[in-house]
C-alpha cells in the first residue's frame, strides 16, 4: 500500500497483529483514532504504555496485580478455607463477575499440553503446594478446580486431583452441562453426556 | 471490578470505546499486551501517540497524507482525466488496493444525511468544484461517484451528479449488482433489481 502515510501504515500493522483484529478492522481502528480528539488518543496510548510497568503478577496467587500480595489475597473478607484453580488471569476476572464465590484463587498461568511442550514444571503447580504447606494457609478444606473444558483443561484437572486429593479434605471441579438460555436440541453429545452424569436432585 | 489492577482496568475501558471493540474483546487484548515483549507494546504505544502528529489532509483531494499534497496527486504517471468521488480515506485505500483505478480522488468526508444535519457544505463539496475550476484540472473528462450503496450515498450521488454535469464530459457511478463469489438465491431484492436494471451485453 503505496500511496498512504506511512504512519498510519505503520499502526495498522501493528494493530492487525493483536488477537481478533485483522486486516480490515485495524484499517478502521487507526482511521478513527486519526479522527478523535488528541488526549483521547494520547491517553489510549499512555494507557498502553504504561501497563507492564504497573502491572505485576501476586507472588501468592499469581493473579495480576498492582500490589503484592493481591487485594484479593489481603482480603481478610475472603473465605481462606476455598482456593479456586484457574488457567488464566482472565477466568479470576469471569468468576468474580458472577459474584457467587468469596474464596481465595489460584492462576496456574496455562494448562498442561504434552503437545505443546507444557508440563506441571511450567504452570504454578508448585506455588500451589507450598501455599498448601504454608502455615497460615493450613485452613484450606476445598481445592475447586476450574480449567477450560477441553481435552487440555481435563488433562490438568484430573493431574491436580489426583496430586492435591492427600493434602485437603475436598478436591472439586466446577459442574459440566447444559449452559443456562440454550436449547437442549442444540446441546453436543460430550455436553449432553456430561449433564446427564451430573444430574442433582430437584 | 475492584479486584483487578487499575491499569489494567483503565486500558480495557479506553480498548472498549473503539468501534468493534467489546468489553470481553477489551479484555483479551489488554491481557494479551501484558503479556508481549516491552519494546513491541511500547512501538504499539507510540504508533497511537504520533499518529495525529504526523498525519495531515492533502489540501487537494482531502485524502489522508503525510506529505501536502498527498502522493497520488503529485504523482505524474496518475490519469488527470478522471477523478473518482468517495465518502472517507478508507475507501481510497480499498480502490486502490483492486489496482483498477490509475486516476485522482476527491474524499468528501462523508454523505449527505438530512437527519444527521450532514448537508454539502458540511462536505468537501465546494473543494471539488474549486478543482474542477482550476487552471490544472480543466483536462478532467470524467467524475466516477462510488458513494456507499445506502440511503445517503444514493442521495450524495444523486446531489453530485446534478451539480456536476454541466461541468464535466461525463460522470457516472460504480456498478451496483450481484458480488463476485456469492450466490444469486441468497442476493436480497433491491440488489438483484439493480443486477438485472445495469445488464450488459456478454
Amino acid at each position: 500500500m503505496l500511496y498512504t502515510s506511512p504512519a498510519l501504515e505503520t499502526l495498522i500493522e501493528r494493530l492487525s497483529r493483536l488477537p481478533t483484529i485483522g486486516r480490515k478492522t485495524a484499517q478502521r481502528l487507526a482511521l478513527y483514532l486519526l479522527k478523535q480528539p488528541r488526549e483521547d488518543v494520547a491517553a489510549l496510548a499512555t494507557s498502553i504504555g504504561t501497563l507492564q510497568e504497573r502491572v505485576r503478577t501476586c507472588s501468592i496467587c499469581a493473579n495480576i496485580t498492582e500490589l503484592d500480595p493481591c487485594p484479593i489475597c489481603r482480603d481478610s473478607r475472603r473465605d481462606r478455607n476455598v482456593i479456586c484453580v484457574v488457567e488464566e488471569p482472565n477466568d479470576v476476572l469471569v468468576i468474580e463477575r458472577t459474584n457467587e464465590f468469596k474464596g481465595l484463587y489460584h492462576v496456574l498461568g496455562g494448562s498442561l499440553s504434552p503437545l505443546e511442550g507444557v508440563g506441571p514444571e511450567d504452570l504454578k503447580v508448585r506455588e500451589l503446594l507450598m501455599r498448601l504447606r504454608a502455615d497460615d494457609e493450613t485452613s484450606v478444606k476445598e481445592i475447586i478446580l476450574a480449567m477450560d473444558p477441553n481435552v487440555e483443561g481435563e488433562a490438568t484437572t484430573l493431574y491436580l486431583a489426583k496430586l492435591l486429593s492427600p493434602l485437603v479434605d475436598r478436591v472439586t471441579r466446577i459442574a459440566r452441562g447444559i449452559p443456562i438460555g440454550s436449547d437442549l436440541e442444540y446441546a453436543d453429545d460430550a455436553t449432553l453426556a456430561r449433564a446427564l452424569e451430573g444430574r442433582t436432585i430437584v
